[in-house]
């Protein structure tokens, strides 16, 4: 009997750490064959790379789409998913999967989702039902409601999608494959190298011996004018902080030139001393990197979720993350110079949080493979009511 | 103070009647500007050029878009989605509206969603919330998600659409637009004109005094190998029938290519002469052919909607319209000439049933116009639950 | 050592006869690996899915890509040209050829011919050099001025390719490969199959045993208005010829629509009972059908290429060919049923022309093969003057 | 009578200043009605935002087309093409010009020519007939072939385009109408601005009393892999000098990194105390800089023009310029910072050549806008030999 042929489209670094172990679990599964799609950021080097990574990883690329139109502006964002369709579709055609596996909520996996849906080959949504409140989220359950079968994260997720009117014998809580690699690094949580030498970057190098803090914040993508208001708070308070900082690009989005041009005009205005600036690491590296770390502070979605389970503190900035499922190792905070700093000093006289299985207990990626091999395909749906 | 700037996007001739009233009262409007673009097959000749009745009932084109990708596969209805993206993105970059609307399920609706929602636009969303069962309902559920006005036509769909989680304060059931031009064409319904000499259309033309039957059906997108199978079922009962019968080509749609090709090979083997083959008609002079006519066979969904405020008999075949709300004057068969017979018989036993408003009572293009100038702007959204 | 890999974009049905014995040659050649793309309309059933015959010919098809935008106007023409360069673009990416070889003149051929040359991979050109004063010449020489090897068909189109300043040691004279075809049939030319029964289409069954002509009319890109009026001259004669007619439809082009609706038109209004209709051919039966023939008429290269090798008498209408090069075998006429009937009689009246080795002498596709081979890979010139 | 539409597309920054007097002699003439186009690398930041020196001179635009992939490789620029063609087709559909103008050589601008050509408007190109002899010069030939009127800078320009088989009647040495802003600075040629406090940039703020050198060398396309290399001589050379020197930036060009990267590596390395960075400047005000500077050094093509004009001594490295005629002011090198370093000495030790007229003589502008009001348009044409 021939092999399933399951599709994974992958479009942005982060989203690969979101199905890293689903990957490896469909390829290693005897009735599965993985067909595998990088696109988008994923391919581009100021976005890192992260289609490097994929084949160091030994997963073997079927084929490559470029379509990210250049203008960091909206309509941008917008193109660069009309792209995806048209290129997807062909890729598909030419692939002929029984499923595609599309992942998370950035705007161009609406491209994904549409191509499949259109062509009527199954679809899969990983972490469907979150709730963020901006365009993300439009996304997020627009895809919901394209996709056929939905592996979501949490709980709370679980409820959102069927509360979408989807049909619960095709909603699945298997956790987060993320979760998975963090589990992986909990066994072995050293920081066993050394980063400055290993990924390069700009800045000075901190001693990290007393700890450090790790900052990753990405633009909001409907707040495009306050964005380099919004990344200059946390410039401040972590200037003020005088302790080692440990800076993370902003991936791809529309308005990722108001975070950008905002941490280039303050790095020639001050002095950072105590600032280093890294383009991006490999998945594994930085949950080591947090494990290890004071805290985490920004927007990133591996502050709620890795976190959760690898017990870091955390200092959640502005509305990005608002409504996510969170464990107890969050702080949210505004866009406040003072707020992210009195967050900082609280973390530091606490001892670090539990860890949490809100988003999985680290078997998602085998669960998901399991799934995909066993479901009925199908793509005829209607409304739940 | 500016006028406030109203972009709509037709993409297919059907959803000109469901907007055209819609369109007169936005322009009318004091407050308000009309943006019109026409785009997909509403330009194409073979899909009955809905770009002419539009410049011919007096609405100025700002912008046209040709899209659609040949194929007549469902590849082409992915990519010619995609191309409407990357394309009305630039429309809407040079226009600059302040909401866009987008008109009911074809799936390059999705396109003008997807452009408005990425680019910040506040998008409007006629006829979300009804239930078809098919890729029409997934994409429909899918622009409801991404949309934040929702102006729908029945009880039923305001119900779904709240059900979505869409926030209750931006859901208005203000009735279909479609149902004004019926409410229109009540007040003088005489069949007042030749529709031979002004229609053209193929065959013989068979004397209408006694009555005849009208048929339009389109097929079904994701049954593509069965669409001639189901074409000939109906070709067969209105053959057998021997009384007048106007069949209206169907509209562009992944698998037209099956719908068509079964009723060229049918008209080659047999003799049709109580057929005549018309490729459209004004929508006005198509509601008085029904008003006038013994019935519409066919999966239209102006049989489940126009009809039911007309009172004319329908028989609804197949799946297209299967959860949709509905009068009395309908008959829900399968695609089955036996089943077909069966219902005409049966409705020709009985008198014409009466005017339901399960669709709207006539003013919805005046409530929509209205809703537009008034709405608060806005685009940020999340779940309602 | 690896083999060199030939990419060969095939766009069109007439183009694969244009070098399918150079396919044939490539896939057997030892150190050649063939990578075959099918595009455009050659994957549309309304053009004669070349692609079809291609895989019925034993020929692997690598990838395919629709990017036929529908219209039939010029802006579609334009716009199916840069689908095509964004997707054969990402195709050349994910195939990494070492030559990419385009056909001819057809507007989307340039899509080839781009991403080739813009990716740096070296571009054959087969059949440049020739004339014929529409669009298509722009689009052949402007395709000439990008690519690096030119393998054209006769001398003057040698001595033309050079003139527009390419290095003499690029351009070589082949002869075309569809004379190949040719060549191979004359070796047995008897017609030895039915074609109705074949090949179906429509219109009555004339008797060809007393001999018959064939037409094939396409419309000319760039007098769109005029198309109807040139094809129904083709038709008034035809029909007073009172001799069988089989008739084939046209390909693809901006302006088919007046073309084929002129011929539909007629079919209704007018008797045509010594009329039949094909929409296309495998390559092979059409040129037995040629040699049997007692002529071609229209305005395909076929007759100007083919039919010279073959002898068979040609009346070539109007300017689509007009500076071709050509054998003994051509009568050129205008757009007029007169001198159309006229040509008709003059041919019937002499006996066939000699066979001509204007276009080649029947081994272009192994030469082709051979010197893909052997080829110095390169990709920068300029111009020689 | 209604008048003439000219519609210009522009679509990088330098493109701007071979256009700018005909425009400006197109928009006050009072036949003619201008139609401006902004697509490409000049609507985005990082290319110096064109469009912004556009409308601060007074001119509307009246479409802008978003088309750049990001990638800045190969195939990123051959999609950025197709994207292109697609959507300016929609704006040439929807503005209907008389006639279309396009300028120059690089990549984008095909999408302008094979639009208006495809769809059979008249295609006006400036700057055919030079050589170059990489991409830029397919390019520009492949446009020549397309074009209707060509508009060429020089004597050699014109030789080549009728070499090329084009209709001597339409072939018009007008000049460049660069020069015409040349002429303009020479009559009051003072650097009378503070260009650190206009132009902001990075690096030391060298004082300029005593001479500066201006650097502008942008990646040879079809030498990705050593671009940075090149870029590494240039650097070192000017370095070693020790005298002011300006720099800037390199425009969008697949390629564009290896020549970033090295740059931006370069001054993380060494200590630039003489060396600024520009990202870009008015034209008017970079003429008046190059006037009073001591020499040019790269490989744009001001040098060989522009500096030609004004009697700016130049040293052009490597082969982006290397066959385009030129005045007494130039000075060749490879990639190799002892040559640059012999020249520089050499121009230093010599007065400054006198002013060339190889370029033209300061009013193509003028006669460009005059030969489009009074060409007779057409668009069919055929080699000429």
């Amino acid at each position: 009997m021939s092999k399933r042929k399951i599709c994974v489209v992958i479009t942005a670094r982060p989203s690969y750490s979101r199905i890293k172990t689903a990957l490896a679990a469909i390829k290693n599964h005897p009735e599965l064959e993985l067909q595998l799609v990088v696109a988008a950021s994923a391919l581009l080097d100021r976005y890192g790379s992260a289609v490097n990574y994929i084949q160091k990883d030994g997963f073997e690329v079927t084929a490559k789409v470029f379509n990210v139109l250049e203008g960091e502006n909206l309509t941008a964002a917008a193109k660069t998913t009309g792209i995806g369709i048209l290129e997807l579709s062909t890729v598909f055609d030419n692939l002929s999967p029984d499923i595609v596996v599309t992942i998370a909520d950035r705007f161009e996996t609406m491209a994904t989702a549409i191509s499949a849906s259109y062509m009527n080959i199954p679809l899969a949504h990983i972490q469907g039902g979150e709730v963020t409140g901006n365009i993300d989220e439009k996304v997020r359950h627009s895809i919901t409601k394209l996709a056929d079968y939905h592996f979501v994260a949490s709980e709370g997720a679980h409820a959102r999608v069927l509360k979408l009117g989807e049909n619960p014998s095709f909603v699945f809580n298997t956790g987060c494959p993320s979760i998975d690699l963090a589990a992986e690094v909990l066994k072995s949580p050293k920081l066993d190298f050394d980063i400055y030498q290993k990924y390069g970057g700009v800045g000075t190098a901190p001693d990290l011996q007393n700890g450090y803090w790790v900052v990753m914040q990405h633009p909001v993508t409907t707040e495009v004018q306050s964005s380099r208001k919004h990344i200059e708070e946390t410039l401040f308070a972590m200037k003020e902080i005088q302790q080692p900082v440990l800076w993370f690009w902003p991936n791809v989005d529309a308005g990722a030139d108001g975070t950008s041009t905002g941490i280039r005009a303050f790095r020639e205005k001050y002095d950072l001393s105590n600032f280093h600036f890294f383009k991006n690491m490999e998945p594994n590296d930085f949950l080591k990197l947090l494990v290890n770390s004071k805290g985490l502070i920004g927007n990133s979605s591996v502050g709620i979720r890795e976190c959760a389970f690898l017990g870091v503190p955390v200092i959640n900035i502005g509305t990005r993350q608002h409504a996510r499922d969170r464990g107890n190792n969050v702080i949210d905070v505004d866009y406040n110079r003072e707020e992210i700093l009195l967050a900082l000093r609280k973390h530091e006289s606490h001892p670090n949080p539990p860890s949490s299985t809100v988003y999985g207990g680290g078997d998602a990626g085998k669960r998901i493979a399991d799934l995909l091999a066993n479901l009925e395909l199908k793509f005829h749906k209607t409304i739940t009511y």
